[in-house]
């Protein structure tokens, strides 16, 4: 029966995905490229080009021509995403050693922003990170940087 | 039959902890201010009160004589910890937060440290951590900044 | 060895919860009554005295006050909690049906508040929330409101 | 031995998803706009597009015509879905809120139902929801508004 | 200093289910006697007693002087219960083969409510349920009943 | 490689349940109807229809004549199912309720069997169970029978 | 408030368990010892005494007599047990292995059970099972009979 | 690009399940008979047969001969297996009850193997098991007899 | 009712190794240098101390005595040990890493034992393990041994 | 739509490890030779042509030299892994058996690495590993011998 009607389908965030870097694999970038060519962090760059953040639509676009993506990729790359991830403890090394810094160091952040803020949290939407290598004679660190807005528990 | 022998208790981290908070309440301390006090970062301070780090023996005697512990304290502060969180996805908003930035930017940092450094991971353990308050004019920002020692994988 | 030292006991959260939920019954009020009397909104003022929400300094005398509790208790009314539940899917079946609200309809709010508003999540920290009582000739129902701000995804 | 017979496929619910979303994205349409075009709540219409809800006969057919869509799909509208969601947690962050919500004042939206109605629940069936955007000078706020009717435990 | 306040403690459902089952006990009763004696249904009344279900006012009160409890004790019946169960999947056999019974079924049921009722459920709170013992030739057999109002799903 | 040898596939239990739907929705069928025109109930007939368990033979070949299924669907039919059932919580509502009951009554149901049998369980195997809609006044109401075999626990 | 009511305890099964296991170690027994003196099977005597069975009462009766409990404790061994084991997969090495087999094995079980039996399965409740230490000359074996009575589907 | 290369394929062993599997079902065999042409037990022919253990090469070839299969199958049948099951808790129930039966008597069997060998476990890997029909005038019962090696804990 | 019997207690592995432990910080014993004392190696003595495995009975006593402990820990020490670990994924990062190094490696483990042994496993039961500590230039290091025998899986 | 652009599609892990396996198989050669011919370990050799690590550029081109690959595969055979392993407790006895080590002998390691070395941990990223066939008249044992740098933990 399915030859009566036909179910269409729609670009999708993992197809522009997969046509970045394919793209970014034949030139030869970096992400640290990619990101200049357009004006945004590497940080930010990377994670909408993963899906999931939303690309801004002039990025989107200047990412697009900067690439050489069909038009349709930009408002694609512009829609809200839907982050889902599926290890709720990642396994890969290099993530799981931030899921620990979050377990062992989880309470002292808490406490100390609370310390210094009262009652509330840092916004992880109002938020934005940078990853830093930084020189260091017993071998180079990882600086990573975080500022999110404070936000102040309401009560009414 | 247990009256012929007798369990011993020792004092615990836990127990240590208890007598951290209640001194630290009694005198209205702050955690920077014990920090300072000591000569040691708020973070790892608050992490090792915590019993989630152990203090080099000579900060964990400072600690004891500034909050008046008694001093088998000092030995247990040094002890090695057992890191034990119990909420593989943490409730606490304040906590959470900080599991979903890993959640949803843990890839990027992968891609971009290994675009830096090559293939491997920052050190959780030879690893050092800040808080701080920053000001802003559409409402003050946490700034988080790590430092972790670039550790590339061997191959043999 | 443990006469040797004395491990400290602080008032918690949990002690002035009884402490309320005992006066509470002995004086035969309500919630909505508890809240009336010192000012604030019924859910707030049980959220609070669950210790799931910190009440601001002078609510909290307010409410050692009204209810004869301990000095003390209104310093611990006022600390910042950890916000803990320990089931990811509750069972009981009053809550359990705003949990299946959430894994119903969250695609749904998602969508809307996308497209009202662009991308972002609404605050559940700058929130409130009642609870109301409609007469209805088929059965009266339950009203539920909530208002959190908008917070849009940072992009940089 | 699969040539001897032949499997028939039927229009599924998830296909006249991606018909909606196809129509809606080349016609440039809002689930408001879709919503007011077949008189119904934009909550309802979202959600049994995306097939968590049934709509009934004359809304679905009401659907197909606005979008184009072919007959059959009018049918499979109406149908009874199966309500299914994979993540007990959910991760997008949108969403992710207002599980936080049940997790944090589910005990108070429970009390202060038994308080004012006696034991018993409100339906997440015989049930309404409406998403609105209010102005407020400190930045705009996500208006939540949810009815349901109230049900008391029967005793026997 | 835990000595300048004290915790009250209130009896709980807990408490009162000890107090049931010893009396219970002592004095030789059944649950279908206890039940007769109030008038109310074994299930419901073993459930209520379990802590699971609240009895209405004028049968704690019949239970408390049917089995000389104290007087508190039929207020605290008559409380809501927060229903609580530990093992998402039982492991008791005689409870677990329910649970199969819905795994295997369930989907059979919903097809069934669906093609007698339209889409909808069965309610688990105005809901009524029996146990019987069947005489069987090839052995005895338990009966189940269970009645509950369909409730179905408003569109709005 | 592949093209040296062949793979094959043999027509499946969940092959046949999509012809068993097809042909209903076709023939414009109920489960009632199917059931009734092979001489069994509708709780067993839609469930062996969904792969969850066996047709006798006989019922399966009155099946295949009636719904004009190719003759090998028969022997599928028959063959004795796996039964897999992926959420240990089911998410939808009209499950959910079962699982729910189950939670909350399992206790009562284990007491209430034991005083009438002794200890033992209530067989899924040696089981039946169907499902009725019943008149009333304030709402029609979905009455369910099972019926199990008790089976007491050796001791040996 | 509590000096007002006293809540009353009573005998449970692992207040048994504990004086069965102390009695054994006092006396030097076996369980094959133990098992032997009141006429059962060393599998349904350990089982039972650890509270995961119940002993018929003459049985039970007779173990109070051997091993010199109290008296009360014969109608506490009689009780239908409540059956609950904690670790959905074992850790200790000897009870995983077993759990690994029916991972292993448990479809083929199933396949063997439904060639000789047809569909249905073996009963877990009208049941026994026996260990014996087999000699051989590359290591004694451990040798494991179960029988349980087939039970066949039931079709209606 | 994927044309540029080509990714192999080998055959599998779930390749060779589905060709064994339509071949005994063509050939009308039983498990019991193919087992008996090749001179092994039906436990394990069932098992290696479902990918779950390896044949011994003489078996492997022995079975591709009998049931007609392609030469390059008996190397696959050979292969050692990676032994995977998805369920933690098995939902078929006639695998559900030696799951059940594990939970149950598990202490007890490790109590009778540590009692009459020391301590140790059954060997899982140095096994072997069969199921055969007891007739029994009350039902005929499915008799399940394993073996395996003890083997002691090391201590060094 | 519970002063007309008396729950007996018997000393547990928890009681011993608390004695173990208090008795070792006061005397400022290493593992190595208990281990030494009583002839076996530090990784069993560890492990048994903390009850994970059994000593030998004449290891017990040499124990009892050389540590001064009560007569009646030694034939503790010697007793069967349940092994229990409540984390099935390890948060001590001490801990962890050994588990990732099982994810990452464990197939390569599983593949090259197989290719240098046939089918089977290493046991896990006749094993030995030893942890020494390596001088290196560069930092020095953890050598970790691990001997297991190699254990065919059975055919039959 | 989806014809009016095309997603490209990229050499992976998954392909290349294929190829290698097809190669392996068709050529008869062992991980051992593998390993020799490209002067790597075998468990690194295996682990990396698996997916979970990277080959040095080297080594990848010399692989895929050796195995007669095409160009593109050295280049991905060279690219950073995503660790992931699905099964957080593994299946495989092979490799549970390795889980089951890391769960009874986890706190043992870390015990004897403080004492050793201090508070840290041993390194799986500095890490490596060796697997070898110890002959010995009671059966043969599985030798594994792993070594990584120990890490210190800082302290701030």
């Amino acid at each position: 029966m399915k030859d009566t009607y036909e179910v269409p389908s729609m670009m999708t965030k993992e197809d522009v995905t997969m046509m970045i870097l394919s793209a970014k694999k034949q030139a030869g970038l970096t992400w640290e490229g990619i990101a200049a060519s357009i004006g945004m962090s590497p940080v930010f760059t990377h994670s909408a080009a993963m899906g999931m953040n939303a690309f801004p639509m002039d990025k989107a676009e200047a990412l697009v021509t900067a690439l050489g993506l069909p038009q349709e990729a930009a408002s694609v790359l512009n829609e809200p995403p839907t982050k889902v991830w599926e290890q709720a403890v990642p396994t890969d090394p290099c993530i799981y050693r931030f899921y620990e810094i979050v377990g062992v160091y989880g309470p002292t952040l808490k406490a100390l922003i609370e310390e210094k803020f009262g009652t509330g949290i840092m916004s992880a939407i109002d938020f934005d990170m940078s990853v830093t290598r930084v020189e260091h004679p017993k071998g180079d660190r990882v600086k990573l940087e975080m500022s999110g807005k404070f936000l102040g528990y309401n009560s009414w």
